[in-house]
């Protein structure tokens, strides 16, 4: 799947207690980097103020030496961001910074409230301002409110307002907070240093790269509350959820597969989704090879369980900048051109078996599969290990409208027209969920099944689209 | 008197209905670049929504051509802002665009509230949030609040809670609304264009240069509303003022020599205290010299009232760019240096009187007189255009502390003797007050007699710099 | 192997007669990138004058559409370069552009000339100046040369006074010239586009971007001239040379596999010789996993080769920008974490053959092993797909000096303990040689074998770095 | 007159045996702004290499600390250089540094060589390339010519090739090389810190700014060598000139008024020429008002002639950026507003007598002169401190065409009518060369008079024009 079609996808990170609490933060970033790449903050404190710095662009354009050492103290969150091109500007990078009567809080999010709509209206007819188009600005208004502010002991009762789908980073001058909303939709862990300092991440590949274990999950509907002294935790919300909702397109598509998320590992439950798909979906084929870069796990697992030997059908270019510029002519087929050559002698006069983790729009890949076909290809068998995507999510994962999904209202048989290939075959829901190692009623799959684990009303992107229309930010010119 | 002496003095420009609105607005902009260099912002509005766009640095560096055409709108209000250099960061330049719950609104400010700390902590303490250190934010906060929000009917009223000086621009979508405060601190300024657009900018200078003429003052405690439809005035505060608090120091420092202030010409003004000084404070001498750039007007008026012939001792650098890179060694007299070379042969063996429009830490006016002696000048004789300055000013010039004022606790005679000159005088009050034309109860004083027109308790300065202890903007990395 | 432990690769790519010619050129040296990452430049002509921009950085950053737009011309050149750190600077991006009493001229060039420094001593004896530390400035002095000069036909005599490696496009107002040296160390490729412009490239994958069908090669000993009016052909060197001299090590990891090069398909080659490393060198294993990235090719050949089902134990980071800030503390083995996270579930308790492709230096390979022995890797049995490289370069690829080649001095043991690997194997020549279609006659192995096609006495290296010793640009500031 | 009417300014700057070398340049250089504001370079050496930084802006955009700080060692030159647009650029950027066979050299160039091409095409016959469009190079290739390059023993005798004006420095390892040519057409000075080091500059305020006493100038037709061990002398070319070439226009616009230049005071100077004009050419009148602000001191002089008293009739804008973005109406007289403000109640019914201190294309003096009237002034009396200019400058003032100077074929009266003024008077040759103090053989006056001091046959301009067209360098991309 490309990056390009999703958004509003983020990536945080935090540390307690290191003396290069904002280096180790910056690197937490990086290795999250596929969470978010436009736009990237780190807030740190020495216990009397909070240091900020955020901007637009990858973790490594944001920052430089200087400014990193700049920030220099014990303790700091971080955020990336991704989300829709509309509304990328310098007030929308996390995280968000303010000051209330107590002082000063950093917020950063990941995830999307589903009522942040009707409590920011709420808001505004008190008279308070909104700065950003992000439902995250709520959250710092709750925050400051006088009803939850005495020192977070009425953070429950705050959270408590929010619906939908939040893990959370809160930094005071004392302390970080950590929250999970009581449904689960987005990974939070928790780790520690050799020196004894706590971390957490939205992935373990951000512990990985700070050589911090990985002690356990934040759970959800849980409170972590970390200061230099230890950690303290606190449930919210009602006890003993019969249902959760984690995001199972983290497994599918999202994390880095080096991750445990959920409690498997990402690379493990893909090669498993390629196996069973193997076995629901099998197919003749010369060999088996995945579209870059994420199906690779997947297409192993297919190769395995299938006995038919693994290959590569494409190159990757991996220096793509800023905007690329296309030439005025001949461009249908360049966007697909600039990210991936085939390997023509490789798949000249081959039946091949090609494996995608999973189908949004349909477009580049019809635009992948031309190309194999150009290049000589004599049978292209498309196998996606997740099932059809056909519903809208309000969660944190940017799908297009319903009605761009090539799936929506459509057959299988109808997509595989669309797709222009010999066959085509997704893994069962059945399949998917036999992957994961936790119930499937603790997962959200409502982008497959339109089963949505809490009611949508109105949601922030209409807002935030309205918003858009009142307020524009012109870009900082060059 | 040096620019980087005082602070927190801005700029005000707006017009309505005109096409190249954004235009004129960075036009006029430019014209009162005088009055503040670190910050440049405009805002338009096609009626429907408002575009933003504003940075740190000079309108030329702020703006290029795409940024303006993208701005493009027929009613603008823009803004250029000096303050201190602990707040300088992005989110302080103004215009404030924000958004309640009747839509956006953008904010442009010239003047220092008295009393915007304790509206902020009321604010606080209903849970408002806060995002720069700057005074005008209450403003904001105030005109989104549910008693003051319905439409700007109730600004009469919403102005009574504001103490200070404070020369306003507000920018609706359907209109812009200037205000002056009751005492008339700042100017403020109508014109019109031949085309029939409304203009209003803080000083007529750049009424000049988008070729509108000079209609009339907005007048102390008056509401101008300023639609395509025409213009029309409101008036609050308690009605017919005793006192005034026009700003002296604008006639004697601030404004351009070309602008017409508080009903002065200021070059005429500054000629007329030249002459004035020359009368009471005569001297021998073979040239009367002004301390570049600003005393010129004041030389030439000593200069005719004394019949000694007018020269030139210094040339001026016009070329002074980011901050200057200075050697490690023998930089003692390097920063005066900078500015102005002596002409060494105009000055040797010559009886110099130096005037100078005013003097406040009295630094670089001895760094001034030390090159002249090392040039070789056989006496020098300074003059200066205004009293002596031994009071802070809490409406919009930012002088330093008290403490660090020449003049503050120190007889004439000892500043001469640290200033190193054979002989120092200054104007009088009287003197002064003369070359005006309203009478002297409309005048503030107060930095040169602490005669303060009202009562000040809790400077926002302090807030700001607890403030900026609080929280702080790591500046852009490059 | 790391893109790091090299240099001095460059890639060429030129267009004649296209009204895109400049977009294509850019579209081309994209596809190039890997070949080097320092310096891009195109020049184009419209007949007349030639234009140029040319500067450090990714292709993507030194151009942008505004810069493209204006060189827009039909016929064009360009090239990406990568050089070590030092001499990198402005004025050694290619293409070189110069005038001489015929006019301009524009030089691009991948290789190594290893008589340079002599030529630059005789032509500086005679007066001429020098401007870059690069040996293509000695081809510039040649070609302005009053023995040389007279419209190209005498290219055949002066190619004689060169030495080693050279693939070269030179763009005069009415052509296009592409050399390859007689000896064919470096590749280079014609192809046509559908509207019959010709294409020239290093590597054919920049012929599929811009959809041009790959002719033939430029054959060693060429020199191929191309016009509106067509191609046409000539012959210098002493014909029917009984050896030449690709480099064998853009088949085992400078090419992209994509491409084909000397007459074989790079991925085939690669998988080829994994198959061979498979049989040469057997192992034990619970799974096959390639070093990412370049030696996924060869993994899969092993793969299929020894029944050992294909896996993966890194994921990888392509997020690098600019130069990566680190903390203080526990540095040691974060340049390899940086790039690739290792798959902990994917690792502990397996038996893991590790394929790479070639080993230089040895400490990043050392650092990845290191890593998953720390993940729980329960053996490592290292297998490279080439044989150990023991020699110096001269012609193009700038491998460190011997001394720092793991392999200089050291047995296959010693280097299996520095690696720490359980077991460790190379790929012999004879395997090598069996997987790529022309004679072994035809190829330069020396970096394997000491046995150098060209006599080579005082290498440009030594004549650059006290050139740099001399004369050092500082870098542009910020 | 306007600084944007000339070009092709210089100056150069140079220290020897200094620690602060890098950083006492950049002020020298700093301090001559004025020569020249288009690019800006320093070269330092520690008697090894030669160190180099150049780029396009002014020296305060060129350099910062870093910059600064990696050039530091203790000999250094420097240039700024102000040239027409279309040749702007960064190859052109000097100090131009290049190798030979004896080792890097740096050459800083001001003046104008009228037989450059000639030279030019004479190397070009013998192969050598050239990389820029300056008559400089010309220079560098003398220099490393085997003929000329012995350690500068036959410095002399190269020198005899260079017809035209020239003030040189020359930077080799050992040394600073200051060069003046036979007929003195640019200054070049002398000076020495308290510390002992030498400091070599084109005006005397640069030496003022290091500190440094004024000992001498480098005369005519000398060669001053400089070493940390001291400073010997040679002539070179015919002894004895009867006549000089000393440029009258640096007195009259181009030098800074408190330099010494030819062995006067440039403010004196302009304040004996205004004496003189206003004995010459009288006009009654109400005040005597400079244009700014290069007027200013012969102003000064005509009101003390004439006892008129001096005012202001306009204030200046000195904060022009980048270049200005203008409105899409109303601009005619927007380019002049942007300079200058004129004071409405100081002109309005007076009669104005206006000083200039020359009129070139006159299109902005009568834009200024139109802005009185429209301001209210009675009369108008333009009286210009220097004759009509009417002829071509081939040494370095880069007058536009003699096509389009106002006074071109134009009587006073015709040119009166031109610039709308009710009277207009020049002063006359005579009067001028009355206000210095060599013998008027010294001087070249051939812009008024077209006597000039050697024969002018192929202006390089041409070969310049026409190089441009064969190469243009596409600018940076921001």
């Amino acid at each position: 799947m490309s990056h390009h079609a999703v958004g509003h996808h983020c990536g945080l990170f935090g540390i307690v207690g290191h003396p290069d609490a904002a280096e180790l933060t910056h690197l937490g970033l990086y290795a999250q980097q596929h969470r978010g790449q436009e736009s990237a903050g780190i807030c740190t404190t020495d216990g009397r103020r909070i240091l900020h710095h955020a901007g637009l662009g990858l973790v490594t354009q944001v920052f430089d030496a200087v400014g990193l050492r700049s920030l220099r103290n014990p303790t700091a969150i971080g955020h990336v961001r991704y989300s829709t091109a509309g509304m990328s500007c310098e007030a929308n990078a996390q995280p968000l910074l303010f000051e209330c009567v107590e002082g000063p809080v950093a917020v950063a999010h990941n995830g999307n409230l589903t009522n942040a709509a009707d409590i920011r209206r709420r808001f505004e007819e008190q008279g308070h301002i909104f700065q950003t188009s992000s439902d995250t600005e709520v959250i710092v208004h709750l925050l400051a409110s006088p009803e939850f502010r005495n020192n977070g002991h009425s953070l429950p009762k705050l959270l408590e307002h929010l619906e939908g789908a939040y893990s959370l980073l809160l930094l005071f001058r004392d302390r970080v907070v950590a929250v999970r909303d009581p449904l689960g939709f987005r990974p939070l862990s928790l780790g520690q240093t050799s020196g004894g300092a706590t971390v957490v991440a939205s992935e373990t590949c951000a512990l990985d790269i700070v050589d911090a274990a990985h002690v356990r999950d934040v759970e959800p509907g849980e409170i972590v509350t970390i200061t230099s002294a230890g950690v303290s935790s606190e449930r919210f919300g009602s006890a003993g959820h019969e249902r959760g909702a984690a995001c199972i397109f983290e497994q599918i598509y999202f994390a880095d597969p080096s991750s445990d998320v959920f409690g498997d590992n990402v690379h493990l439950v893909r090669a498993a989704m390629g196996r069973r798909l193997a076995e629901e979906a099998p197919s003749d084929g010369d060999l088996v090879a995945p579209v870059p870069n994420c199906a690779r796990c997947a297409a192993l697992g297919y190769s395995h369980a299938s006995g038919i030997p693994p290959g590569r059908a494409f190159t990757t270019n991996h220096y793509v900048g800023r905007s690329f510029i296309l030439p005025t002519q001949d461009r249908r087929d360049l966007v697909v051109k600039m990210k991936m050559n085939v390997i023509k002698e490789a798949v000249r006069g081959k039946r091949i078996i090609v494996v995608e983790d999973s189908v949004v729009r349909g477009t580049t890949t019809r635009g992948k599969m031309s190309a194999l076909r150009k290049a000589g290809a004599k049978e292209i068998h498309l196998r996606v290990a997740s099932p059809p995507i056909r519903h809208a999510c309000y969660f944190g994962i940017d799908f297009p409208d319903p009605s761009k999904l090539v799936a929506t209202g459509r057959e299988v048989e109808e997509i595989r027209r669309f797709l222009e290939v010999d066959s085509l075959q997704y893994l069962s829901e059945e399949g998917m969920l036999r992957c994961v190692s936790m119930d499937r009623s603790q997962y959200c799959t409502a982008c497959f099944t339109a089963d949505y684990p809490v009611k949508v009303t109105a949601p922030m992107e209409n807002h935030a689209r309205q918003h858009e229309r009142l307020r524009a930010k012109v870009s900082d010119t060059p």
